[in-house]
């Protein structure tokens, strides 16, 4: 921890500072310049508010030295996570494209999307059988019966399933169908959900939340990798901005962001980050373009009879030629489709 | 529902649309002006994502007309709604500070906690008996034994009791001793949460999301509203901006905007508000003077050796000092403490 | 514009809408329905604050029918605008690369930027004579004989120029030198700068404001073009938000919605989007992929030296491999380097 | 400076980093822990862009120590500024009240205003002459004339005048006629307006931009101390957020931040800061109570029919019961009004 003094701190507010921190079991190291003194601490940070300290007389700034997430850090693993599941390898060379439907409507409706997607190139079924939807009048899914046509669907055609998990009394009913399990947005800091996850061993695709900056996205990742399930694929899908011509804002620039400060895959979902099909498109291919992993869209055989997430679901004919362009442009990043 | 065409849009593109409209049982009316064709839609806008339309060729714009809420609209209840709880009445003239630590450590510290804060005139008890804490490593909570502390300290200082309730499966160990249940920010879009709340007969103090707009908060209560418990407090804590020298940026002018948009009481909370004990007080003050009904304040015996959150906890004094300036203030808005 | 009464308005209520809208010389049409009544009013809508009407006694909304903007939309030239400047096209199959030094700095080094960025493939030279620095320490350009270097420089490569004017009081001899004058993000809004572009007759490139909407950037095109000067080129180079491990963040998204809404060309400027070298090369490439005219790239032969700008300039040899991406990217765009 | 290094960053990297220290003269200290490797450098960090280091090889982190200003900090002046004019002192115990119409239409409405501030006991008259106005079709201002009747009508009541400068151009013409200028949110980072500035010896009400952090704020004043002009007043009137129910969040926390950060003054624009006359009540008495040294609202003889700004501002009716609300609150803060 590294703790800046005012200019002009009295030694008894720079000795209080260093009391405390001693007792707070830090080893502590002082440096005396012309203008500020600087102390640098070594210890438990994570164990302390940095607000504590600059509530303190003659304190400036106390900052953290340490990054607050270990096993997520691109240190940890310098070459970057490999996720193998189900004979696909996420994170590798080739692109993982997983598309589907917002919800299982019918075993009709999930066939037929997975034979789409399928035919066009992906690797993986999204689809889910749960919804939180906001109003209590939508579409609530068809929940368990809804997971077994998903996973019958997928079977059809080869493809894995990423199905997502609502809260933490559903990991075991989803985990049973699905390959890799899908932690929503608001979520993100749900840590009973985490702390079950971090049970599996099975991957878990975590999404951004709304108001996340990456710091708190890689602190939620790290609750997953210290229970011991290090499979984790982050999802870049938007952030709450200003703007409003958009629902949210997808911040492309996560996806390098994460791949300095990170090992963990990151695939982005322009569904969500944009709610509107004819911006899919552009925001796909610009998320392969900065580098992603893959991508999560929303295909539905007939968007406009969805019963959910009809404007942000791609016709059958627009994902297929969005895989085209997907490969011609996945080469520029020394990748396959 | 109003739809905007663009200029210029073809006889058959507004037909499209009417015809869309018509067939999702719309009663539309269709105004032609020299510029814009605009369609009025009256039907069950709230099964229409307004995207839909303005995907359509030709369509400039389409809004909803209705409110996305109903039961919790100023209209629903000009007069404003008083809620009655074990002898105080939140809404009222009477402004409603409930103040207290973070989290329960010991009975000893509870006890006085609510003696400090009883003795400077708040009227309810605020802790929390279960953590849900960002690092897997930090306090966690008491649990039932640290809810029937709260109890035990609040009837001791004829408090009422505030408490967090963290899923879905607490409401009922919960409400079984506090009086009113809090509903975090993260949680402020937890369905299964919620409707779970709707059922009970105890208030709800309904934080705000830190990404959430006004309008998805009020949908939030109308959640709630809609399940039958019409006694739902909302609390302002600071919302997510660019500014980075407060942790949030208390949004102080939701305040009047809830007044005027709802009927249901709102109350602030600085702690969470600013993240810093210096700047808790004169937010104390400003959301008062902004016309709040209530205050959720942390305070702690010693905020120094806290276990979470005692930077943002006022020492003993300082409440009773901010409970002085409330007492001056209070009479500005027609209102004492 | 509409107006929509709220539930329960009184038939005054109603009265003193109409008539107030009589007295601004609207039209009105009433449309009475079960719940709501909606006016609709067609008239000098520019002259109108909706919230003036929002603050009448039951009114529920108030919202402009008409497009703010008109020049600048979509509508009024449908196939795009080309800008034809110096025998490049921009807006058309070409995708235009602009790069350069962040400022001038001495004959030697615009000479050696131009020759990089030439032979790179890029089509236009960027780089400022003056600088507005938040420091006054800093480097603060070489002025007038810089821009005589610029252009000096420019035609010895073949190149255009582009460079930014900092004030109206400068148009006059930035325009002189440069083939494209640009418009910081600081200056969006600054409408005497604007109007003296307006009577000008070379292109503006004018970029967003990092607090700008889309809706307000097209304004300030609108500011342009209504003077007479249709030549403008969009630029998108950030937006503030709370995301804080890039200096601003890059709003991808932008393209495709002003391409949606605007006939104007839109480039990106990835250096001042991400403020890091290492990011700006993914994000060049996602905003070619998005489907951007162009991008404005800071590029130095020496970067570790640069007066100003060195950590977000690309050395040469990353320039020569990002153009290098961005050819096998254009094709998925149908456009060509 | 201090420079995190990365968990296992080899010696040569370390080295790299403190040649490159060396080289821009900087004296290091180095502390080599167990887990990280620290530099600390003393030396001209104004000049340095911690993104170049932190672009280096092995770099997890690099910081300033120095405050970016020194003439706004609170340090520099510890007890607080007073600034004394035209026999008012702004930052003192008395709350400063600066109103009046957003411009000048004619002599009688500003005599009608001046004499209606007056009344209510405001000590500053505020009104532009000149408008910057986002469609080129607005009012534009009466200009010079303009200039003169305000002083004329704030002299006929005792009051001093704020009025805004547009840019640099015009600093000496406002000045002739203006007690404080006023420098609006678009031009708080327009470096030569505020050159000019700081060469005056009139007292300047400095706005916060839309999208500026505190720290951004404070270093525009510094430009402005730094040039010898040492009366800033900083205005907060709302920043741009996710919110859309207000115009702007008026962010009432940046008042004790600056507080504590500066010894400048600090004074409140509800007007601006809400964009809605009902709102401006509330967020005026909550400035106050947040310990505002004064405030800046918009009051229009007759708002309804106001040239511009009328949906904020206050009828003189509201504008006298908020003074009496305000010398109800004044005292909560040690002051009056």
């Amino acid at each position: 921890m590294i703790i800046v003094m005012e200019e002009g701190a009295t030694e008894a507010q720079v000795q209080a500072v260093i009391d405390r921190l001693v007792e707070m079991d830090f080893t502590i190291h002082r440096s005396t310049g012309m203008v500020h003194t600087v102390l640098g601490g070594v210890g438990p940070e994570e164990r302390v508010n940095p607000v504590e300290f600059e509530l303190m007389e003659g304190v400036r700034e106390c900052r953290r030295i340490m990054s607050p997430y270990k096993l997520a850090s691109r240190h940890f693993r310098p070459s970057g996570t490999l996720i193998s599941v189900g004979g696909i390898a996420i994170g590798g060379e080739r692109v993982t494209i997983m598309a589907g439907p917002c919800g299982v409507e019918s075993r009709d409706q999930i066939h037929r999307a997975a034979e789409i997607v399928a035919r066009a190139g992906a690797r993986v079924l999204r689809a889910g059988a749960f919804k939180a939807r906001s109003s209590p009048y939508g579409f609530q899914g068809l929940g368990e019966d809804g997971l077994r046509l998903i996973r019958e669907a997928a079977d059809a055609h080869s493809l894995l399933v990423v199905s997502e998990v609502m809260d933490a009394s559903q990991v075991a009913l989803i985990a049973s169908c699905a390959d890799i399990l899908q932690v929503g947005a608001r979520n993100m800091e749900n840590y009973n959900l985490l702390r079950e996850l971090s049970k599996l061993r099975k991957p878990v695709l975590l999404k951004r939340g709304l108001a996340a900056t990456v710091e708190e996205w890689l602190l939620s990742a790290e609750y997953i990798l210290s229970g011991g399930n290090y499979d984790v694929i982050l999802c870049e899908r938007g952030i709450r901005t200003f703007e409003s011509s958009t629902r949210n804002t997808m911040d492309i620039s996560a996806i390098p962001v994460v791949k300095k400060l990170s090992h963990l895959p990151i695939v982005a979902d322009p569904s969500h980050g944009t709610g509107r099909r004819d911006h899919v498109i552009p925001m796909a291919r610009a998320a392969v373009a900065a580098g992603a992993d893959g991508l999560l869209v929303e295909v539905h055989p007939d968007p406009d009879h969805a019963l959910s997430d009809g404007a942000q679901s791609l016709r059958p004919e627009q994902f297929a030629e969005l895989m085209d362009q997907l490969r011609i442009i996945a080469p520029a990043v020394g990748r396959t489709l």
